[in-house]
């Protein structure tokens, strides 16, 4: 693919002009071979082009912490998910990509580019060290979240005959193993599962774009983008300030979502504990578990039901988003109230097949998206929710709620799940940290 | 795909009950069969859903004008497009569904649901007037543009062999017909084409979506949708005082783009005059035509480059966006200057070859959107821009430029168009004017 100069045209003009040209390399940052400045202005070029990014402390979200950004962070407004397949059997590589993600990943979070020195800091004869895409925005909260598939350890649904490649079965924790079948999911191979996955979000989708494309970039030879998705809106509001969005049913979605400031409940139902895991998966403590599913939904159909189907399937109203029988989006629902018997909000219905008290009390933290992606060629809108649920415990929280609603749900008649993947989130860093220390170094 | 009652637990819960439910009809704005009141409340949720969207009066691009908005309108943030086809033969149906669209379109770009007295107005046992995704969003500077492709007229690349359905023929303007193939382009014609298309752009994706959406919808047994694309970022600023955005290349795109404020230009380069064309087809005076392109960048070779090779395919720097040779983003490109003989911005870069200087002066207004449809199955991502042009004369202006683009652009080596359409988008509309009437009707 690389183009010949003659190609290019590299070779005809890239040599120095000490008369007319004035330098590029200015804007570079940096000395070397190029045209030679023959304007005044070079110097103010390099200086608007090296700084980062436009920063705003209050764009910025700390990447370094207790626990990851981007689980309990207020939900930024557009995502970019990736899945990678790590495709080297060498620890040492994969280590070191890790590494280098890590720094990255912690400059990209702050505005500024994925290198030291400036994005377009290498030379005419090296490729830019940044893809510049995102050269003039702010950090637009960026959070870029790392989550480790069951195929770093051993065999798992993208590679059943994987082998314990970078010796870690041993250190694999409990809850993580790829999701069981589901009734009436038509999951597709090719977006589902992977060995690690990166959680962008970002109130930019350039900026959340760019962070994936790069991340992608630096990992070759080690990784490959499996599958990745864009989601828009906000579908989870941690703070109870935020206005709930609504998803592509046009309901209300997120209302009895876990909030960041009850603490409480996201340490039972959200941080794996030291008492989750053996010794050997201690690098889990302080974790959590991502589940992501791809849920398209059936749009027409949906638009084709009349109101109070829509509101029975929900257990809510569509305008206000209250409980069936109550008056306010927060009122509690009470899943006793009848009507002729019956009750108001019915057996089948998502808000009292989701909700703690049918379920053990289990809770999950949601971070969904909404997303189009274009039309399938029938006329039909390729759009749905982008689900992403945090959890202490996939198989004890996540994996019993959904074989109720997939069984049980009336929803489901309008849902077609088709990706699907869990992965191990590792608590947050502690300075000098890097992504996975704790689980390649004992 | 409607479910029966049983299932979605329609008929179990639907019925009234004096003693212990809210109503759920106030939320909906009307009288009916339902849950009957019994807490107070009821009233003030009425009153919630049943006003429109946030209206603030900055939020709000007029719909009506001398031309349509959505092409000298600022680019807003993000973009749905879609291209129908019209799969019936009834003109009078066409007719009906275009001031539906009409209405819907100008109620919509105001902030306000689809249908006039709220989005859930219609009772219990009708789907609900609009699909509610949008509640509680701004207008978010939405615009909606229409196009009419070849294909109303007759035969077309979608349709060849169609006939003149609806009478049209001799209607026809002079500029509309399918594109020519180009070098190096690999259309696909289930996401090319279209008879009628609709450019949505709103600083919100969910208002973009919403709008397309809704429209579809009012549209079932007329149209249906050919194909859909999403984009975000801005790659065309048509005021100075916008920071030029860079596209997935990591540039500067529409550095040297017409500007709304040159309306000399505009008229010249964007505005059918009478003169060009007879009186059957002055319904096109003072409309335009779009051409949409989607261009697919490769990604992953590109960011592989080195900077000299990048810069010199483009022919503008990458960090300041400067001409090659000059330093400022916005100096004039000198073509004459050389460097050992040969030209400093290349005979090769995609600056030289589409400045008006070697077109014969054409020029085209740009309103393209960068795109990132997730991962193509083999590691790379999906990405690339939505290319939106808007010309006087598609043929004497993109067409020309294109085809020099195509043999001799250096960038064509890292680009693959997929999808290719030329749409006549008419004149604004006056006051009570319904979108089609100066063409359907004398």
């Amino acid at each position: 693919m690389e183009p010949t100069g003659a190609e290019s045209g590299a070779t005809d003009s890239g040599a120095t002009d000490g008369k007319s040209g004035v330098s590029r390399r200015t804007v570079l940052g940096a000395a070397g071979i190029g045209v030679v400045a023959g304007l005044a202005g070079g110097g103010a070029l390099g200086a608007t082009v090296s700084s980062p990014r436009e920063e705003d402390a209050d764009q910025v979200v700390p990447f370094r912490g207790d626990h990851q950004a981007g689980i309990v962070t207020a939900a930024q407004d557009r995502l970019h998910f990736a899945s990678f397949d790590v495709i080297t059997d060498s620890r040492d590589d994969l280590i070191d990509m890790l590494k280098r993600w890590t720094a990255a990943a912690e400059r990209m979070t702050r505005g500024e580019e994925t290198q030291e020195g400036g994005a377009l800091d290498m030379g005419d004869y090296h490729p830019p060290a940044d893809t510049g895409e995102a050269l003039g925005l702010s950090a637009a909260h960026l959070t870029l979240t790392i989550g480790f598939g069951p195929g770093l350890f051993g065999p798992s649904a993208a590679n059943p005959d994987a082998k314990d490649r970078f010796g870690l079965a041993h250190r694999k924790p409990a809850a993580l193993a790829d999701l069981p079948a589901f009734a009436q999911e038509k999951i597709e191979p090719s977006r589902s599962f992977g060995d690690i996955c990166i959680q962008a979000c970002a109130d930019d989708p350039q900026v959340a774009v760019h962070a994936i494309r790069n991340l992608a970039r630096m990992g070759v030879g080690v990784v490959s983008v499996r599958w990745s998705q864009l989601g828009f809106g906000r579908t989870a509001s941690t703070t109870q300030a935020q206005q709930t969005p609504r998803n592509m049913f046009g309901f209300k979605d997120g209302t009895a979502n876990i909030r960041a400031e009850d603490t409480d409940v996201v340490d039972k139902w959200v941080w794996v504990g030291a008492e989750d895991n053996p010794p050997a998966a201690q690098w889990m403590t302080g974790g959590t578990y991502l589940v992501a599913r791809r849920i398209r939904m059936d749009i027409e159909p949906w638009d084709r039901a009349n109101l109070l189907e829509q509101e029975n399937i929900i257990g809510r109203t569509k305008g206000e988003g209250a409980p069936l029988g109550k008056s306010a989006e927060f009122d509690e629902p009470d899943f006793k109230i009848t009507s002729y018997g019956a009750p108001i909000i019915p057996a089948t219905s998502h808000v009292r097949l989701a909700h703690p008290d049918q379920n053990g009390g289990a809770q999950i933290l949601r971070r969904g998206y909404n997303f189009t992606d274009g039309s399938d060629g029938f006329g039909h809108l390729d759009a749905g929710l982008f689900f992403i649920a945090f959890n202490r415990d996939t198989f004890k929280q996540f994996v019993p709620i959904q074989h109720v609603l997939s069984r049980k749900d009336a929803m489901t008649e309008y849902l077609i799940p088709n990706a699907s993947a869990n992965f191990a989130v590792p608590p947050g860093l502690k300075p000098g940290e890097w992504w996975g220390q704790r689980l390649f170094e004992k």
